[in-house]
């Protein structure tokens, strides 16, 4: 089959390996019929981790099954099915607590969490490729309607959707609560999507991009252009002063001024300061334990010494990490099929399997427009 | 009325002063039977942090209501009560979602939260001392049952047992979890106490002084003695390399190593290693937004450069702050009532109010054995 | 001042009685603005539950402080304020845990909970009249936006956005979910409309009559006309059979068949069986523990007879009661503030005080389109 | 291999029986160590419900993995292993949320929920048997530390302890509450045992039976002798007339009073007087959909009619059902391992597979002392 696969910092290839099949009982093989370009597919793609030549990239798919293990039992050969990017096994402690962002069996290495097409998840291969290999499939797969109609829309299930979500969800948005969400990317802009979703009564989006703010406007956020406004001072006069009950962390430890100049502790004190006393934040941008390629001695070794000090003062609560997919998937698809959610809006390109190499180009250099890329293998 | 009076860094007096009186309608006069020396009591005390001279000090206190003013019609004069220590209006939008802790009016300074005889929670003085007047009397005071039993137990209601009990409940502690408690002082032991007292399977509580471990073990924890052992190591073999579920960060800012050198990041990073991914952290030990004394120049700023990375990484969530007293401060008293709960374990001291001179003193250079000190007005 | 007062069954009249006035030091009077006519001001007017000649009627109050109390330091003369139908002390220990509909203090006849003109729930004149007394005025009211826009959607905080809000609340409905909501009355819509800005992704509404019905599709929920279907099966259709995450019991003890035939049972058995097995059902529906008027002598015991066995085998959860209004109605005010919510369009009629005695007789008819009837006394 | 069959009501008998297989990949046979009699299994037993001739009975098991299907990956031969009383897929939808209770897949009938050895439960065979066949072994198998230690302890894991434990939660049980426990079977001792163990302050056992209400003060709780005190008296007294927090109903539908005349809404009528305004309701005990042997024309038809008009006023909330074992079963293992938690303290006999026919005999008729019996088929 056709794959685009990682050769390097800079370098991927789209070229022909070998097809998946099934290993195990409970494996599937689908076909794909899109899988997306990531912000964190960057984040090997810039050489800031590590990943294996040769290793097939990706991780936000879906598709047919076309093939399942002699376990399987629940889904069938012809369904339509998202593939959430962590792969659980669905039997472990973590996994019998709705933590598959930090199943205990899937990865080889031992390490919590696995996943498709990505550095220290496992050996699993992605699938920007015509076809991939699900590991328990079972538990893994979420249904679709059958057919081809909101394909931009589903495609958005194996990760962006849910992680902003799952940003709003640590940051415990309920009815009528203001948010801040900092960085304006897909998963900024699926952070507000979900936020307005959840009966948010205001909804601010930080970011630099005129295509972003533009889009965050389009579906009822109110955007904070960093680079021509103190963001902080302009979400505490919009609130009275008093900040606003969430706030979300969608940069990660890539953060920047409208200069260019990497700060990792620059989103989490601007957070810290626009949300209220007693608030919460919800942290899905990356920061990684290790990071060779930092500004500061202290970020090289996953530090980040934001303002510690007065987040506890104001008696701050905040939850991070990976987003648990399967703890959204089904109620967000279902959002999707009631026209209640259209996280497509945010789709920029879709593009045949070819055009992979390009799109990574365009897609790094935050070229303005290239907010989110789909690639179609049977394009 | 007698009363200790801060004069400035390791420096108080006991002092004659004017009684207070009933200025609002809202007001109650309290006749002090037991104020508690606190360790935070030791901030202003050491010159960490700044105090008015003159300031009477004290915010862990209880006694018998001498006289409430015109709006007062819950409680009565006779009633024993104890005073929370977070001063709250009951009626702003932070005290209705219980956040008495960050009361949005009682400090004429505007910030959230007020207090009594502490720094920058007001000018209203403290506890320790003959007689102490409350405002909004009727939020403000639990009633306590008549007489004078338990009142070693009872005067932990109005900070240390809720306070150690906000730990665990930052921490999201459920029956059958496994806790790591980091600091053995008073806080740290109502935090283990509080611990086993939902339900907790296994609580280990790490410090390096031998009178605090002999007390965490007197209760069924787990004592991890610092000085001798590697925290890190000693709870993850415990634990079949999995992590607690749980970590209680009861220590704060002058975290220091057993040589004595400050890591204002130590406590934060220990934690980090043994919580489980996807686990939960209460942070109660105190922070600073600003401490001129700190042995780095972030630690001055309030920074402090733990291992976020590793932190997000592992998705674990964390929750800071002061305590709101009043949500735990009911059930905790009727916990001591029935005889589940006996705070008065720490106990060290018992001492009239002359004694509080060399209670602070002894308190302060951490006197083996000065666990928790009360100081009865009357006595 | 002019003000409805009760008289008897199907008889209320507009009178002159005498000005409230500031009685304690926490009191507050208010010049009303608007005053609505609630689906239980027919209860009593029915002769369903007794109430006393002369009582002055109505507890969904909003208006103008005109005059406040020597203890009353955060709602200030000439605040525009909704007034919940809670009248709740702020101090009890139900108030501290946020349940103001059940105070134990502010009623005198010391059964929990208290409001304005309405049986058994205090002395409390109501609030259909020029002006009204509020006790305990910086606890109970809500201060709104100066001026007199959205009056209409303002008004609706006092009781029913609120009232049907938190059925929602007692179902847990979250985003994703399906919501089967029975009565389609001025609550039952606000539910549906709650149920939407929450997130659900369909909302079912059945009722009978056909304005209802309208006002239900013209905020996106799915009508459901039992004067025509079988509610039960058609929901099951539209859910393949799995019934729904959550209902809502918005009909109360007076439950009837389309021939008009009581039968109290009707719509829990209903909820019962669209209710997916491991679902919620909030009722706000009112249930008396006494109803002389019964249709069958258990239901005169106040004993409904649904199908608790079924409940039960599916594991269904429920919540009931009052409303407690604080909980909800700031994050509401916010919502209609940034155009997320517009309670308003269940109003029917905008009436002067003198219009009440017709209003009553043709909201009890149920007469076609008098769906909500707001009094705005300066008219 | 011997194995209890059911033979129609008050007829069981011991025989020999195939042994039974892996039938799936997923499947485990286990060598049953311990199998429990349960008091639902004298449902059956009674002809309250029916069960098909021939049925090995029994789904309170644990014992040794002897066998595993090439789909297992988890579950190793040789495990120690208790077995949830839920037969479980693992990968519906109900089992992701948790609800494996509700098992959409494994029932054949189509029916949420599927069990072994149970009326309604599906064609799964009993473990009062030398062997047991274990489905989605993975999924469903609760490891043990190996060996033959706290195995009367251990034993409870499978059902009552979690179904106790489930009573506490569905009443929402927090450190410092007041239970009433209606019911000092098993099944009430072990919510009695749970409420200890999340940190009530007073937990009331009702019962009329002396055996049970010594246990139940064994363990800390108030008995209180419905056959010589009126509890609701009893409890308002003990509470200050404000009632408990939280109401646990383990008793069921054939709830009766002293005089033996059963009496279906008796509990539920209790409960709704002794549990305070806003408070909570566990229901566990069960109430059957139909009854045909009930003593009343609608708790035939599954009707209980309870004071639903008192619930509402006082604003209850009821979570009822089976208990999904798999939410609580590890951890209260872990309590047991570190000797936080000891349920064989119900134990009364532990027999041989042979005294099965004698055992179900004295345990029907309730003969003093006959609490709790164990089958060890090795024995």
């Amino acid at each position: 089959m056709k794959a685009v696969v990682y050769q390097g910092p800079f370098d991927v290839a789209v070229e022909t390996v070998d097809d998946p099949t099934i290993e195990q009982p409970q494996d599937a093989v689908i076909r794909i019929t899109t899988a997306n370009i990531c912000g964190s597919d960057l984040h090997p793609y810039e050489g800031r981790v590590d990943m294996d030549k040769g290793m097939v990239i990706g991780h936000e798919n879906m598709g047919i099954v076309e093939a399942v293990g002699a376990g399987v039992d629940r889904i069938k050969v012809g369904d339509r099915v998202s593939v959430p990017f962590n792969l659980a096994c669905g039997t472990c402690r973590n996994c019998n607590e709705g933590f598959t962002s930090a199943c205990l069996r899937a990865n080889p290495s031992g390490q919590p969490g696995a996943g498709y097409g990505y550095p220290m998840m496992g050996p699993f291969w992605g699938g920007q490729a015509e076809l991939l290999r699900v590991p328990f499939a079972d538990f893994n797969l979420l249904e679709l309607p059958a057919g081809t109609e909101k394909e931009s829309d589903f495609t958005m299930l194996s990760d962006i959707f849910p992680t902003g979500y799952h940003a709003t969800e640590l940051a415990g948005v309920h009815p009528g609560d203001t948010v801040a969400i900092f960085g304006g990317g897909p998963v900024g802009l699926m952070a507000a999507h979900s936020a307005v979703i959840r009966g948010a009564s205001q909804v601010f989006v930080a970011d630099m991009q005129a295509d972003r703010l533009a889009l965050a406007a389009s579906i009822g956020a109110t955007p904070v252009d960093i680079s021509s406004v103190d963001p902080v001072g302009m979400i505490m006069d919009a609130t009275d002063g008093f900040g606003v009950d969430a706030g979300c962390e969608c940069v990660g430890f890539q953060a920047h001024d409208p200069a260019g100049q990497e700060h990792p502790a620059l989103v989490m004190d601007n957070l810290i300061q626009v949300v209220r006393a007693t608030g919460r934040i919800g942290v899905v941008g990356v920061y990684e334990p290790a990071d060779p390629g930092a500004a500061t001695d202290a970020a090289k070794e996953g530090r980040t010494a934001f303002d510690f000090g007065t987040l506890f003062t104001k008696g701050i609560a905040m939850g991070t990490g990976q987003c648990p997919v399967k703890q959204y998937n089904r109620h967000l698809r279902d959002l999707i099929i009631h026209d209640r959610a259209r996280p497509s809006f945010i789709v920029s390109h879709e593009l045949g399997l070819d055009d992979a190499v390009r799109a990574y180009d365009q897609f790094d250099k935050r070229v303005d427009g290239w907010t989110k890329v789909l690639l179609h293998p049977a394009a």
